[in-house]
């Protein structure tokens, strides 16, 4: 089953009901088609019918539930919209990495991302029950983001990461990676014998070829040839 | 001066005064407020000024043209949204790379980000006058993205890539990095003394080396030590 059908866009308490239908049609731009309502304010009236544009059908199998828990019950991961508190610092996250976030872990289960009211947004104790807290990054001096384009926003974002995911072929050779301590003996190896060599006076040679090594994240395949080399140079010294 | 004020947001022949004023509200939330009108179908009222919410101040300043040449006259980079046209294949960019594109050319001059009619978008003679074509690449069995929404898709990729480069370090050491001619010099260097070392039979060892050095994205200074270390293994030869 296509992955995206396991996110659930979840409104709270929404005061207009035209927002809900641009927020259905925004999402469908997107591929998503799972809307649920907690406690709307209006009913799926015509003016949420006519914002919805060719999004009816999002609208049709919306699922209404009385109250936060009941929406996210069947979520294994619950991200909630919310201001720049300081107190949310550490599970802050922007559009970009929620979209890859809802998409990887919409492959094992349901995800919830949680919009809240108008005015006033989720209340401290429904952003107490989210894993991580959705800021979008607006201008400071002006944020008043309208409700159905912080869902285009977000709901854009999860199509990016997933049409990523999708790009990425499937079968990719899988690469060995070396262990620390087969790292660390090419490095003594490496310094003891171009220290022989009268190579190595200090230690700035060997900090050098750590960051360097490191940054290329060497391959095992890598390491052996580098290996190899030192032996080379080692068999003709003798 | 701020360089978001270079970019300017065009809307053509817009029908619905209220998708004028949402643009403007969805322009504001991410810092830009340069908006152009060419030949809108509606003036701007009550409507439009209802929905731009806090950025009725965009709509005050609004520039109105008589035609898309006059609206782009003094732009350097004209960017045009479309429908993904087969002949335009070579020129569609996605809002993300149109981000990039629009905050890093607006530090040289003005950028023009055209929006076309409702439902009929860019004419063909307009959209030969843009140097890039901006796609989103929306759900493909529903891709009814509404005006504002593009608009405000659009302004936070641009947001994004202009907060990217705020973050950035301005005074980031500059970093030296070899000529093509210099690591040709080395890898040939490598290969003769490895193959007198008898340790290089074939060409395998060298396309690796190629590989990781090249991941690596090797320093001046990096290669100088390397360097250093071929001709300590062959000071010894000697």
């Amino acid at each position: 089953m296509n992955s995206l059908h396991n996110i659930k866009i979840v409104l709270i308490e929404t005061s207009h009901s035209g927002n809900i239908g641009s927020a259905a049609r925004a999402m469908k731009t997107m591929g998503l088609t799972q809307l649920r309502l907690v406690s709307p304010k209006q009913e799926i009236d015509d003016q949420a019918i006519a914002l919805s544009a060719g999004a009816k059908d999002v609208l049709e199998q919306v699922e209404i539930f009385e109250n936060f828990n009941d929406a996210v019950a069947d979520c294994q991961l619950v991200i909630g919209t919310s201001a720049r508190h300081r107190h949310l610092q550490s599970t802050l996250i922007e559009p970009r990495a929620c979209g890859e976030l809802t998409v990887q872990r919409a492959n094992q289960g349901n995800v919830g991302v949680i919009f809240g009211r108008e005015r006033v947004g989720l209340t401290n104790e429904e952003l107490l029950k989210c894993h991580y807290h959705l800021n979008v990054p607006t201008n400071p001096e002006y944020g008043s983001l309208n409700l159905a384009m912080a869902v285009q926003l977000v709901s854009y974002e999860i199509r990016m990461a997933w049409l990523n995911l999708q790009n990425k072929p499937q079968n990719l050779p899988l690469v060995d990676y070396p262990t620390t301590e087969a790292l660390e003996h090419f490095f003594a190896h490496t310094e003891s014998l171009y220290k022989e060599l009268g190579f190595i006076k200090n230690d700035a040679v060997m900090l050098k070829l750590r960051r360097l090594y490191q940054r290329a994240e060497l391959e095992s395949t890598e390491l052996n040839l580098l290996r190899g080399m030192l032996t080379a140079v080692e068999k003709y010294k003798k």
